[in-house]
């Protein structure tokens, strides 16, 4: 049909545009069905709306990016004719009938997805069948695969590729700014590419954005992992497997993250860089992704049987995800941690113990003995420090930066206990929200910081942690939600809840126990 | 955030605002979030675009209907803050991890339907985990009660109701013209609401709107079923179940629709009405919706048991779909059809044949014995045609209305057979292909006229069927199509596929057998 071209001002996900009615009715056609939009040599597929006030009868409205793609003049007439849906959504309807999918349908599905050709309907579609009836490893190899090969491959000049990835859901997970030193400075090779927070207070790539660059394009994360050994790039600034950016925009509204997708995930980005050798952290517990052991042991099998055929050697780390690792939730709190412990301070502490021992891990894969032991040596040595240092410096940071350097939030609130006891629960969810809400992670100086971990002794009016923010406000609004939140439970505080007799009523209100030995750090 | 309001001229299904990338951020929304926006005493949940072109840092975007709701000035600050995701999303991903739902929990998702406020990712997720999970007839029928419950009830002056409905799905099927007439002849009282095509060739509303209105409040439905006994209505056109129409906006662009779902708006349409006893009719073949006699029995077990739960009387006719009901598909066509069998031609017909069949089945509900010879009789005596005008004068037509009345397309080509043997297959859906190419059903005369059914005689030469339309160049669209289909398959035409050797390769080419006995009509 020829129709009026007319701009609309609106940008979408996908390409769209907009018939009236009466011409959608003549064509045939129906909101969210397709048409082919030709103008001179170029075309344009997009997603229909129909309407009967935004354009008359004998125009059809075009969105943004696809009327920039096209060019027509204002009123000049173009062609529309109805298109036929892609074939993925046959193959994403077999999915959803159960059944097994061959390696074409799967390349056919996600190069429709990297292609933004299907709809926000039809990818719906495609995750809540998959997160229902799920996907058989080969499936899932083959899944992975083909999410790598719709996008950018990353080829480096010395082999092995070693790798380091957690599954998240833990905060203050700040291991990568010392694993990746550690390995490094051992002469292995690990080009890391971490993400940005999504519901998380802050993602690796967040954090070193504090003190360096992390938005590079292939060829710079190329030369940084070349000439330092290591990297802490921004996985997002390169092309990697961009199928899963595509799917995270239906996944996100859902709260839902399919299994064989979040495998298929991780381990897209990592063949997508090369990675012969990867070691992942699995953290576990309540406020973490993976709630239980069981749980995380079949997620660990996944992983290695996914890695033999994907010909990545896989061992994986089930570690503990009950509290945050370490103290410090935030860009800048988190910075300063980590490289207060690549310094040397000297008290123990959860963060030294999980980054030397899965720096530990990827030392052994590259036949390092003692892997853990190597890992610690390297820290107390300096050399960690130095290769950390090196790797920030490559990447446009201060080569001799040091934890002072980093400026953390100037505006701060105490949240005192209101009894006495022990810490015996940290609820990971309530800091998160506190941190966002604080600013955490576009304010790099906002955050928590907690005083008291689980095991920890603590009197009423003690401080339990401090909230950190960069200005007044969002710190007001964090103090606000913290009154409504309990983030760190210490025992005797449901004393007060009455007339429920709790089977702990023989501890007194007022009792404050003597200090325990099984305090964290 | 106090943001000031820009409005964006263009409408979609939910209400859409468009917030600048970093205010988001700042806000802690993303796309696919919700925000309440608020202006005076009114306010409005919208969900969240992001942009960095479309709209700038301090301002928001807000989308047709949601822009005229509020009102606001142009660039009038107003206050946006995020909101939480509907209770719906929750049940849905109860649903969709396979377990039952609650008469509360279906509620909820029924009326967060109704009122527009899911968007279209978590109207797929939910369409997908019930084509996949399925549901009870305990939740089927809370289903059926919520989608009642959530629109227009219509009550009559006196009881009990009669209805009848097909399932569709077999082209031609104008029977409902007929079968009412007939009820309502027999003196019971039957207000039929019927829809229009969605992707069929023509809906019985389609074919009624030839030569009456359809569309009607339910004041004047009550009025002219009250008053005539009878009504031959669009149902869309009140608000009966309205959360089906919201369904259906993402069950078509996916082509699947949930066994329940199905169940569930067949059933709410009839309960609206206040339906205690009901007629099915399910076509049975390969170009319907059920394909196997076995599926066809588990349907109508379901719809007689979900019939229990909901206090109506449910009878079900499996009938016979391999082919058109009749001779005739398109509205003008089909209403020229069923005149003509009302004004009493006299040559037999599987229309007369199903429609006193199912009508029938009414009577016998309503206590008239040997139901289907008392149809006969009310067709014969003229009774049904005199109630037939009668009813076409209360919706606005001529009450004097005759087959001659009808004009049908004025452009028209014959397909004539390439050869000559009995014809052993016709395609349904091939057939509705060429006739909504031809323009049905917006083309009152568009359509196709049959003139070989199954089991037919057919010399080569012979046409086939003709098609119809209103305009030249759709004709010549869909003579162009039928170049590529083959509606009628006329046996002995394989003989021609070599060097594949058919069975029936004993039958020459040009051997044309006797007539049969088996002819339909």
């Amino acid at each position: 049909m020829q129709l009026k071209a007319k701009y609309i001002d609106m940008e979408t996900a996908e390409y769209t545009c907009v018939l009236h009615v009466d011409d959608a009715r003549e064509m045939g056609v129906r909101e969210q069905d397709r048409v082919r939009i030709k103008h001179d040599r170029s075309s344009v597929v997009a997603l229909v709306h129909t309407t009967d006030t935004i354009v008359q009868q004998g125009e059809v409205g075009i969105l943004g990016r696809a009327y920039a793609r096209l060019g027509p003049d204002k009123d000049e007439v173009i062609d529309v004719v109805a298109t036929t849906r892609p074939a993925a959504v046959e193959f994403i309807k077999k999915k959803m009938a159960g059944k097994e999918l061959s390696t074409a349908e799967i390349r056919t599905i996600v190069s429709d997805i990297a292609d933004h050709t299907l709809s926000n309907i039809e990818l719906t579609a495609y995750v809540t069948s998959l997160e229902i009836n799920g996907m058989n490893i080969r499936e899932t190899a083959d899944l992975t695969m083909a999410m790598v090969e719709t996008g950018e491959v990353i080829e480096f000049d010395r082999s092995p590729v070693f790798d380091f990835h957690s599954i998240g859901g833990c905060p203050g997970n700040k291991i990568t700014l010392i694993v990746v030193p550690i390995v490094a400075a051992a002469g292995l090779l690990i080009p890391k590419t971490s993400s940005r927070a999504i519901s998380s207070a802050c993602g690796t790539a967040d954090i070193v954005e504090v003190f360096a660059d992390v938005d590079f394009d292939s060829n710079k994360l190329r030369s940084i992992s070349e000439s330092t050994g290591g990297a802490l790039a921004w996985g997002g600034s390169m092309n990697l497997a961009p199928a899963d950016d595509v799917i995270i925009r239906v996944e996100y509204p859902l709260g839902i993250d399919p299994h064989a997708q979040l495998l298929a995930s991780v381990m897209s980005k990592k063949k997508a860089v090369g990675a012969d050798f990867l070691a992942i952290d699995i953290p576990v517990g309540e406020g973490t992704k993976v709630k239980t052991m069981e749980k995380a042991q079949a997620f660990a099998k996944d992983f290695v049987e996914l890695g033999e055929l994907l010909n990545i050697h896989v061992e994986v780390a089930i570690t503990y995800g009950d509290q945050p690792v370490g103290r410090a939730i935030g860009p800048a709190l988190e910075s300063r941690e980590a490289i207060r412990i690549l310094e040397g301070v000297p008290h123990p502490s959860s963060v030294i113990e999980k980054a030397a021992g899965m720096a530990g891990m990827v030392l052994e894969m590259g036949g390092i003995p003692n892997g853990e032991a190597r890992a610690r040596e390297l820290l107390a040595s300096g050399k960690a420090l130095d290769k950390f240092r090196e790797i920030v410096g490559a990447q446009g940071g201060n080569p001799d930066i040091t934890s002072e350097d980093i400026k953390v939030g100037e505006f701060t609130y105490d949240v005192l206990s209101k009894t006495c006891g022990y810490v015996n629960g940290i609820r990971n969810r309530d800091l998160v929200r506190l941190a966002r809400t604080a600013g955490s992670p576009k304010d790099k100086g906002a955050g928590v910081l907690l005083h008291k971990k689980k095991g920890n002794r603590v009197n009423t009016g003690e401080p339990l942690f401090t909230i950190y923010a960069d200005n007044k406000a969002k710190l007001d609004r964090a103090i606000n939600l913290s009154r409504s939140l309990s983030p760190i439970a210490v025992e005797g505080m449901i004393l007060a809840k009455l007339p429920y007799v709790s089977k702990s009523t023989v501890i007194e209100r007022t009792f404050c126990p003597v200090p325990s030995t099984h305090q964290e750090e």
